[in-house]
């Protein structure tokens, strides 16, 4: 039926398209709805994203995004510099800063790994990360990856590199059972890493 | 979380919630991805964005989309003008089109009333519909609605109007069991309607 549209339309809808768990017949609903939205939400949406990588600048040295200018998550005065988180998605970030249970440093490893990129020579840019952990003297390197075949992957690599730098100890966030869910719910492989992980009570 | 984010990422979250289906958390894994996209797509987007209203010309008769400012569905030459198919959304044309089951006119009413609506006045414009069909002395009206319920109050108002003008057939789509399904996996209100509206064979 796309190929009957006019050629505007089936140029927003593939390009909508390429948005995550959005198919066919998400973008076109998503196309006809845009359609109804009037000129001015329409000028600020196009340019917001005309705009987007203008205004967002990421920090070159962790990864996130900076504001106004300088980034909140290096500052020396606020933040411990001994201690670095490293995760896969700005996103990750912000969740983590929302529980208020972490003060030190981050950094965004962009490519998050899968066994199979392994033999293809992955392209993950640890020798800036391990250069700031030299430069800064960092104490604790925390891998902070979504509990997935590739997160594991990612976090597997790491530690191999990581390791070669003497004194520095390697820890991860903890699996286990979600805060406030049933035992009898909860997975196998959930509650595996729970005992195995367990804590000093 | 939100809250925490810089603010052009914020803004345009917000503008992505007002998509059909897109909530906060869905909104964000878009704003994400498309914090990844390089700096051409987003321009794509954003100029398919803003030059939408400008490019898209809807026809003042039909309601439909023109092809290179005229439109395809009024064409005298190609098209039945003695019937017309009165829907909601120019999406409902392309989808009847695509069945090549009718060659007459169509006719796009832009709101579809709930029952609800009724109490407050609906704002339908159906004197332009009804100068159309005596204009074109159209011999038959075809409402092709949605099977829902704000459908049906949309139907039902049409043809309270439109029974008005003298010996203009009014007809609905059919409505019963969908084609390649099964009758017990029909639910009852479908069968009903499938029974109540028996074909002669």
């Amino acid at each position: 039926m796309i190929g009957k549209y006019p050629k505007q339309l089936i140029a927003l809808i593939s390009q909508l398209k390429k948005l995550p768990g959005v198919g066919s017949k998400t973008a076109e609903r998503f196309a006809f709805q845009l359609l109804k939205w009037n000129e001015e939400e329409l000028q600020d949406l196009g340019n917001s994203l005309n705009k987007l990588k203008e205004e967002l600048i990421c920090c070159e040295n962790c990864g996130c995004f900076k504001v106004d200018k300088s980034c909140p998550f290096c500052d020396a005065q606020k933040r411990d510099q001994s201690i670095i988180c490293i995760l896969s998605s700005p996103k990750d970030v912000f969740a983590i800063e929302e529980t208020r249970s972490y003060s030190g440093l981050y950094h965004i490893i962009d490519a998050i790994i899968s066994p199979y990129d392994l033999y293809n020579n992955p392209t993950i840019d640890i020798e800036k990360l391990k250069k700031r952990i030299n430069t800064l003297s960092i104490k604790e390197a925390i891998l902070a990856f979504d509990s997935t075949l590739e997160g594991e992957t990612t976090s597997l690599l790491l530690k191999k590199e990581l390791q070669k730098i003497p004194s520095l100890k390697i820890s991860r966030i903890a699996s286990g059972i979600p805060v406030g869910s049933h035992l009898e719910y909860v997975d196998g492989g959930t509650l595996a890493k729970s005992i195995l992980g367990r804590q000093n009570f």
